[in-house]
C-alpha cells in the first residue's frame, strides 16, 4: 500500500478501505506520511466526500491512534455531552450538576475557545485555583464520588485528530462533514462514555449556517456511534441569537450560577433541562424524559443542583468562596452601555457579531496564543421576542481594554428591532436525532 | 489577501483572480505559502479544474517567478519544440540539424529521462565529452552561430515549476490538464523562444493515455500561447508502439545518426521530416509546408542534416570521432535476442512495457538518483506491420546486468502477432492544433 495510491484512489471518487485508512492513519501519526499528502488527501475526501462506513472506519482508526480512556471502573452508565460550540454555551456547567445531582456520571473533556465561540475550560479557569488537568486516576475518582468531572482534551487521547484538525485549519478543508464527525467521534470513543449526546448548532452563531447542515452533521454522528455499537444521540439546536445572556468567561460562570439557583434566562434553563433529560435517559436512571425534567426542576427548587456545583468545584481546586459570592469575581475596569435607538420589538440578535465582539473585548482567542481577560465579554439585557423602548438598555459590555467604539457599535447594530411582535418559540431544540 | 481564502474560492469552484495566482506563485516560491497548503489547492484545482484564463494566469506568474531568458539579440526567428514525452523519441535530435541546416535557428531547453520516458539531455550525454549545461552566453552564441542547441533546464528559470512539479509527484495531482499545460508553458516561456511547436502524445507510452486527452492538453495549451501573444502550434501524435527502432540512450544516438544519414527506420523519418517542416514554416523560411518538408529531404539527401549535427555535437564538446564512427560507442557485455515463438503480422507492440523494460536493463531511472548505463537498451528487429516468421528476430536486449530472463519475456510479450495483416497508418500525426 501506498499513500499516493491511496490519494488518487479518493481523487478517483472510489471508496477507501478499511486498511487503506489505516494505513494513513497510523503513517500520518508517526511522521511517515507528509502534511502536505495529508492535506492532499482531505481535500479530495472534502470534494470527493465519504461514504457511511468509510466515516466509521476513519472514526475507529483515529480513536485508536492514542491512548483510550477505560472508565469501565467507575460505577453505572457513564455519560458526555458535546456542544459544536457556539456563542453563550455554558450548557454543561449547567446540566452537568443536575444530572449528577440526581445520581448520573458525567464524565467529559472539553476544548478551549477560539474566534467567536467561546470553551468551557476557559470558562472554569475564571473560578481561581480551578485545575482543568487531572490525571485519569483523579479524574476516575472524582466521576466515582462527586458524579461529574469536567478537564481539558488529554494530550495522549486521539493524537491522528489534533494533527488533522491543525491541519485542516490552514489548509482549508475544515468545513467537511465526514472530517468534523470523525474528529468529535473519534475524541469522544477515546474517552471512554458509554453513552454520548451530542448538540449540533446551526444559525449564524454555529459552525453549520443551515438546519439541513446541522442536521447531516447530526445523522452522520449518530450512525458512526450505531457502527461502533455505541449510545449516541444527537439534538440539533438553534445558535441564530447567543445562548443566555452572558458571553465571556467569569461573566457566564455567574450565569451558571444564577441559572443553578432558578434564576436563569429562560432559553438557557430550558435547554439545559431538555437535554439533561434525555442524558438522565441515556444513563437509564428516568425511562421517562417527562420524569426527568421533572426530577431536574426539583432539584433546582431544592437547592441541590446548585449544591452539586460547589462540590464539583471544590472536587476541582476551585475556591468555592467564589461560587457561594459571585461578587467577589474580578469587574473589568470599563462598562459600557448599550442603548436601543428606536422603540420595537428584537426580531434577532447576530450571534456572530457578538461573539466576534466578546472577542476583541478580550473574552476570547483571536489565536491559540492570545491570552483571555476573564472579566471582559458581554452580558444581553434583550432577547429576540423582548419589548424595547429608544434609549433603553439592550447590552452592557465589560472590558479592560480603552477602545471600545467600533465593538459598541457592532454590538448595537447586531440587534435587529421591528415594529412588529415576535412569534415566540417553545424551544431551541428543532430535532432530536437517535 | 490570504492562501487559506485562496485554497477556500477554488474548493467552491470559484474562478481565481489573477491576483490570487499570482499571490499564490510567488508565496510558494518564497516559502510563506506551506507545501501543504499548495497540495490542498493543486487537489482543488485537479477535481475542480481552471478556465482558460486562469491557466494563462497561472502559466504567466509560472514563467515569471524565476530568470526569464531574452534570445533577442539572436537574429531571426528563435524555436522550440517539446514533446511530452514518449519512448524511443529522439526527435528533437534529428529535426534540430535538419531545420538548422535550412536557416533555422533552435534553442531548446529539455529534460532527463524519468520511468519507461527517455530524455533527450540523457541521450546527449551518452555522447563522451558533450555538455549539457552552457551559460546563457554560450547558448545564445551557438544558436547564433550554429543555429541550434540544445541545453538542460536552467536552474534559475521557472523555481514555481519546479517546487510545484515536484509536490504533484507525491500528492496524487500529477494527471491535471491545468496544471501539466501550465508546467511545460511557463518553462518553454521563460527560456525565450518566438514560436513553439508542441507534440503531445498519446497511448499506453504516453501520459496521455487517449486521443481525446491529448487533444485536450495541446488545445490547452495553444491557448495559453494565443492569450500570451506566442506562435504556439501542436501536434497530437501516436505512441501506441516505440518511435523509431532504438530505445535507449546511445542506441538512440546512433539511430539519431542513421536517420540524419537517411537510412533511418520510416516512423521516425516521417516524423522529424513533418515537424522539422511545420517548424521552418513557423520561423518563416519556408511560407509552404510541402516546399518546407522537400527542403529537409534534400538537405538530408546532400548530407547538410548529418553535418549540421557533428557541428552542433562539436561545439557543445562531444567527442565527434564517435558520430563519425559510431562503433566506437560502448556495447552492453549481455546481447539478448528475442526470438518469435510464431508466426503472423505484428499488430501491437507495448511501448509502456518496452519503456520499463529498457529502464530495468538499465537505460532508465526509476528514481531520479539512479545512474544511468548509457549503453542499455533495446532495438527493435520488427515493428507494428511487419511480417515474421517463427524463430526470426523480434528485439534484441543491451544489459551490462546479469539477471534479465523476466525482462526477456515482458519484451517478447510486448509484441501481439496475429494471422491478419495489418491495415497501413501513413502518419503518425493524428492532428495538428493551431
Amino acid at each position: 500500500m501506498d499513500i499516493i495510491e491511496i490519494i488518487e484512489h479518493k481523487r478517483d471518487k472510489k471508496k477507501l478501505s478499511k486498511e487503506e485508512i489505516e494505513y494513513f492513519i497510523k503513517g500520518y501519526v508517526n511522521n511517515e506520511i507528509k502534511d502536505y499528502q495529508a492535506s492532499s488527501l482531505l481535500m479530495a475526501i472534502y470534494l470527493n466526500g465519504m461514504e457511511k462506513d468509510e466515516i466509521a472506519n476513519l472514526t475507529e482508526a483515529m480513536r485508536v491512534s492514542g491512548e483510550v480512556w477505560d472508565l469501565s471502573c467507575i460505577e453505572g452508565i457513564k455519560v458526555d455531552k458535546h456542544s459544536t460550540g457556539g456563542v453563550g454555551d455554558k450548557v454543561s456547567l449547567i446540566l452537568g450538576p443536575m444530572i449528577a445531582s440526581l445520581g448520573a456520571k458525567l464524565a467529559k473533556m472539553s476544548g478551549r475557545g477560539l474566534g467567536h465561540t467561546g470553551g468551557t475550560i476557559d470558562k472554569l479557569e475564571s473560578i481561581p485555583g480551578f485545575r482543568v488537568n487531572l490525571t485519569k486516576e483523579e479524574f476516575i475518582n472524582q466521576v466515582n464520588n462527586v458524579g461529574m468531572a469536567i478537564i481539558g482534551q488529554d494530550k495522549n487521547i486521539d493524537p491522528a485528530d489534533k494533527k488533522i484538525y491543525a491541519l485542516r485549519d490552514v489548509t482549508g478543508t475544515v468545513s467537511s462533514i465526514p472530517l468534523i464527525a470523525s474528529s468529535i467521534m473519534s475524541k469522544k470513543l477515546a474517552s471512554g462514555a458509554d453513552a454520548i449526546l451530542l448538540d449540533v448548532k446551526y444559525g449564524n452563531g454555529a459552525f453549520m449556517k443551515t438546519i439541513d447542515e446541522a442536521k447531516k452533521l447530526a445523522t452522520t454522528m449518530v450512525e458512526i456511534g450505531k457502527s461502533l455499537n455505541k449510545d449516541v444521540k444527537a439534538e440539533v439546536t438553534d445558535m441564530n441569537q447567543p445562548l443566555g445572556c452572558a458571553i465571556g468567561n467569569n461573566l457566564e460562570i455567574k450565569e451558571v450560577i444564577d441559572t443553578l439557583k432558578g434564576n436563569g434566562p429562560k432559553d438557557i434553563t430550558e435547554i439545559c433541562i431538555s437535554s439533561g433529560a434525555i442524558l438522565l435517559n441515556q444513563a437509564k436512571i428516568f425511562s421517562s424524559i417527562n420524569e426527568a425534567r421533572e426530577a431536574i426542576k426539583e432539584s433546582v427548587k431544592e437547592g441541590k443542583a446548585f449544591k452539586k456545583f460547589v462540590e464539583f468545584v471544590k472536587s476541582q481546586g476551585g475556591d468555592v468562596s467564589y461560587i457561594l459570592d459571585p461578587s467577589k469575581f474580578p469587574v473589568a475596569k470599563n462598562i459600557i452601555k448599550v442603548y436601543s435607538l428606536n422603540e420595537g420589538y428584537v426580531h434577532s440578535i447576530n450571534a456572530l457579531e457578538i461573539g466576534k465582539s466578546s472577542m476583541h473585548l478580550g473574552g476570547g482567542r483571536e489565536t491559540l496564543d492570545d491570552v483571555i481577560d476573564m472579566s471582559a465579554g458581554i452580558v444581553l439585557n434583550k432577547k429576540v421576542g423582548d419589548k424595547v423602548y429608544k434609549n433603553e438598555l439592550l447590552a452592557t459590555l465589560y472590558t479592560n481594554k480603552s477602545e471600545y467604539e467600533t465593538i459598541k457599535e457592532n454590538v448595537l447594530s447586531s440587534f435587529v428591532i421591528k415594529k412588529e411582535r415576535v412569534k415566540e418559540e417553545n424551544s431551541l431544540t428543532h430535532e432530536i436525532i437517535e
